[in-house]
């Protein structure tokens, strides 16, 4: 079954903070109940389509453009894209906004405390250790969404209560049934 | 309107064969009917999502293999792709093949005579002088498919009968109606 029209949830907010845990659970929730939906984020792009990108500031912003022309592609096409990038510049997330049908910006709102506590991967130690350049949140900034069209507080709430708050806001503007 | 069944038409054949003015008819005509199609191309992909990779061997099969992502990406969810590739290597074309639902593989078969006569960018003269390395056809094999699902002469048959061939082929396989 097709989304009545294609949308893309773009899942912002540092590492940490509860995106790719979020969006997996939303997407599995949307195919259970028979819609098409497909996941975006910064492992499997830079895996499967390119590998030419680092982190510099430019190198950032042109992996949040390609990945907003892939993002295009599919929501153009009835797909409900879940997308889960750091995405930490303004600037970026505008500009995938402009490129897409239906951007919907869910700022993931989590404390640099909480997140740092989580750290599965050890990133916030390393970046702290200057062991990566241009890390959000430690020697890079975030620029806090102004408007965004869901906000969710991951630090605080529960997933499960997260993910009903997006399913609410696809319900209330027609994406979902 | 969504197809009834996603499916990947990969049209292979030399430079200058018909392959890009093709895949626009195609694309058009289906788009007309008011089917959902995407039209993929070295160019576009190039362009808009990786500019990391060349022309030796290794880069090329690289090229089709992340071609091959994107395919699959859109024919899982409904949509009929054309996709217009050199792409001269068997084992290219069966790496897309396994990865996609619905692979067509359109062999636009063209002979090199009528591919240099037509040569609107210059490219086989140049290859001619050494100018670009590895050209299919020149310094490059081209692998004819040996069990093509649609054979096209693009050099003795019109852009509309062979348009028409695909559009039969996938009415006669349930793909449009």
């Amino acid at each position: 079954m097709h989304m009545q029209k294609g949308f893309v949830l773009w899942l912002t907010g540092l590492s940490g903070s509860g995106k790719t845990t979020l969006g997996d659970r939303v997407e599995e929730e949307l195919k259970q109940r028979g819609y098409l939906a497909e996941r975006l984020d910064g492992d499997l792009v830079r895996k499967h389509l390119w590998k030419d990108l680092g982190f510099t500031k430019e190198d950032r912003d042109e992996h949040i453009r390609r990945v907003g022309f892939l993002a295009a592609l599919l929501s153009r096409n009835g797909v409900g894209v879940i997308a889960s990038f750091i995405s930490p510049y303004r600037a970026q997330r505008e500009g995938v906004r402009k490129e897409v049908q239906n951007f919907i910006e869910v700022f993931c709102s989590c404390s640099l405390e909480v997140c740092k506590q989580r750290d599965k991967k050890g990133l916030y130690k390393k970046a702290e250790r200057g062991e990566i350049p241009n890390f959000t949140g430690v020697s890079d900034p975030y620029e806090f969404p102004e408007n965004p069209n869901i906000e969710l507080h991951t630090d605080t709430a529960s997933i499960e209560e997260n993910k009903q708050k997006i399913l609410d806001y696809l319900k209330g503007h027609g994406y979902i049934r």
